[in-house]
């Protein structure tokens, strides 16, 4: 495929350029600067909340806080929900408990959930008494649910309407709700006792006559989750069935919540995160911690476990110190054996993790996958082999050396494709994150075993062969 | 937060549990075997083409065939979307051309274009001559877009009126467009030329009265992507904007097609899966293909990269021979300070990339966030250092030497944390995906740099200071 150059077209949205960014920045600075309230308010009407977002995590604290409290709050209040959960608390630390409320009343319910349960709990308390009952009644039911469930993640602004409806009446019925819900898509069917029975995608609404009943119209085969559901496994419904949004049930399958695509979006990208962080052994909040001693401490665990664990390879080498003042040499190629060790078995792990992650890979394939990776694992081992033989032989001029270290790097191979390939799938089935198989932690247990087979099978080759 | 177990409403989707697919897995299997072609179809009436897709990746090839054989032209043509390519190819290899191009008519155009593009160029042909003249003129035009660009993965099945209409009468305009466009979520106006000018959405269409013009409540700030433009750059306005649609233009700002959510979700996973697989050298692909020779041709240049950077590691350290043959127990701590770099490194790099990727950094804070990874490296170099400088001063009674190896490790870390920071940064200016900082090429120049810190160190020590 050739590689041409994007263009931005005239109506291409220009604030993804950097330089924008840039220069607007320079103008927004110097007007805050000058207390220019008019002009900084000019810039900021015609800009969407997330351009104000981008454009405010440029400034300092004071900058960023004297423009959010200039701005109208709804635009305060979906810029916020654009900033990362420090910057969220830098602002309201010093926001009065009036203008949290103003804020807050702004939010879907699933959002303010998630804004809330970020506060102290007596400011917490003001702010769900100062909005209004039903608002605030909302909120607390959301907070009573886990954080990584349907329940966490779903708002309670949804278009529910009894399916005993004529269209002209479900319609009339959105038109109250419209204030409220800003995206519809789909209106939730059900029956007197608030039992999901169908679900009417808006086009179909439109189309139909008006007199014609929602239960004639509704589509039976509702894809529905219940509150308590993992949100990973309501993204992979969403996935499969290339969703725009899912009604929640609670245990009476009473419809009481809706989720969208959006909300899905970001846990596929959180998802996808902790894949790649779980190999370094950092997290999520890394990227937004600014705190130094924080991140320090986030991360000096994974470190002290590779510390341990390495050293008890160089406390392994150290007991075949006969072996190696026989040959010196073969401590050249422990950087080797143990970067080849690592960056195989990461091949395997990373191709069943992704593949469980997306669904690619069903659990019922382990034999099968198990049988790829060793045949894989065996021609990778075999072809490096023959190159370490002659290397090594040439180098030392000892082929019978060379035959034995290619011999070990085979089983160092094997070793790590397997253990990469198999951890995975038992990890999955005992309900844990996969993704920890490429951890420091298994990585350094791979190093040691590698060290072990590596010095092993060349002792027993100096001390019996030769 | 406290650990439940997620519970499977009544209504939630029993097709999650890997035991529902074990048990009708089974059931298809034998009724496949016995040829019982009415009870297969009764199974598979009830099945989303997901769900027959994730049955049919356990079935044997033959087995598969039949099963596909049995199925109705547009069953087929979405369950053979939500397969692999290398699946998608064993089926079509077998079908004729009458049957092929019945599945592709039951698709949209981007996936009739995707599908297309899969075959050999005269059964290609074949297919476009014997399908609808209007779809396979919009397949062709899908098809000479770059794959990667929003041209290439827009669908042509959009609704645009004029924006001169009025309500009622657009409203007859998406009636008569619904057979062909699945899901409605926004209506495009345009002018007499065919320029976008405005959108609105179909919530707004459904509530506004039937005779006000089409331009009188339509959006005119609406966000549009040109063809040419990458398909990251596209999802990272969807993700920003949280948008369920965008219309795509030519460069005279007329609308030629739109991109909806479902395929960015791909997209977004897609380049969380490069960001992983990036670190072991392996591609998307890899999961999917099924022959032992291709995953191995396709992992071996990342290890043989790696094979010849740890060789030169080993020669460079074969130059120190004289300082490990005064003492060899520093050979011990060669594991230790590789993985700890390396860790190090995947660290600060990984935090840059996600970050990168996700928006949460910009090109703007690489000062910033330099200074930061430099403080976060100098505290886990110095906690590391203190415990190196107790262990080995204790282990070979020399705590001078220990606190060389000490400072090796320190200046190996803040190597280790630049690197990683900074690589992201530059790769991103070049346009280069900055994922590949954490690459085998990448680590493994890390560690021959790591083995010359150390040795080099402890070296200079040995010949000066002892």
């Amino acid at each position: 495929m050739e590689n041409t150059e994007p263009t931005l077209a005239p109506k291409d949205d220009p604030k993804l350029n950097p330089e924008w960014i840039e220069s607007t920045l320079d103008d927004l600075k110097d007007l805050i600067g000058s207390k220019a309230d008019g002009f900084i308010l000019n810039i900021a009407k015609d800009l969407h909340p997330s351009d104000i977002a981008e454009l405010s995590r440029h400034l300092n604290r004071d900058e960023r806080t004297y423009l959010f409290n200039l701005l109208e709050p709804d635009v305060v209040s979906e810029t916020l929900l654009e900033l990362n959960p420090p910057m969220q608390s830098e602002y309201l630390a010093q926001a009065d408990t009036a203008r949290i409320s103003e804020i807050v009343k702004e939010m879907d319910s699933d959002d303010a959930a998630d804004f809330i349960s970020g506060l102290k709990e007596e400011v917490a308390e003001k702010i769900l008494n100062s909005i209004d009952k039903e608002d605030s009644a909302e909120v607390r039911e959301l907070l009573l649910y886990e954080e990584d469930t349907a329940g966490g993640i779903m708002a309670k602004e949804f278009v529910a309407v009894s399916k005993e409806l004529t269209v002209d009446q479900a319609i009339q019925k959105i038109r109250r709700r419209t204030e409220e819900v800003d995206e519809i898509y789909n209106v939730f069917a059900i029956d007197d006792s608030e039992v999901l029975n169908g679900v009417v995608p808006l086009q179909k609404l439109l189309l139909a006559r008006p007199g014609v009943k929602v239960q004639h119209i509704m589509n039976e085969d509702v894809i529905s989750v219940s509150t308590s559901i993992d949100q990973e496994k309501v993204a992979k419904l969403f996935k499969k069935y290339d969703l725009i949004s899912i009604p929640v049930v609670d245990d009476e399958k009473k419809l009481v919540g809706r989720i969208t695509i959006d909300d899905i979006v970001d846990v596929i990208e959180d998802e996808a995160s902790e894949d790649v962080q779980k190999i370094a052994g950092i997290t999520d909040i890394d990227i937004q911690e600014t705190s130094i001693l924080r991140i320090t401490g986030a991360r000096l665990p994974w470190l002290a476990i590779s510390f341990v664990g390495e050293i008890v390879s160089g406390f392994l080498m150290s007991q075949f110190q006969t072996s190696l003042t026989r040959a010196i040499y073969i401590v050249f190629f422990v950087p080797l054996v143990m970067a080849i060790g690592g960056n195989v078995g990461n091949q395997s792990a990373i191709v069943i993790i992704r593949g469980l992650t997306t669904g690619e890979i069903g659990m019922l394939e382990t034999g099968r996958r198990m049988r790829k990776e060793l045949w894989v694992a065996l021609l990778l081992g075999f072809s490096l082999a023959l190159a370490i033989f002659l290397i090594s032989g040439l180098w030392f001029h000892d082929f019978r050396l060379g035959f034995v270290i290619a011999l070990a790097l085979v089983v160092v191979v094997i070793n790590a494709a397997l253990t990469g390939t198999i951890l995975p799938f038992v990890l999955k089935r005992l309900d844990i994150d996969p993704a920890i198989a490429t951890s420091p932690l298994i990585t350094t247990s791979n190093d040691i075993l590698g060290v072990l087979i590596y010095f092993g099978m060349i002792t027993i080759y100096l001390t019996q062969f030769s």
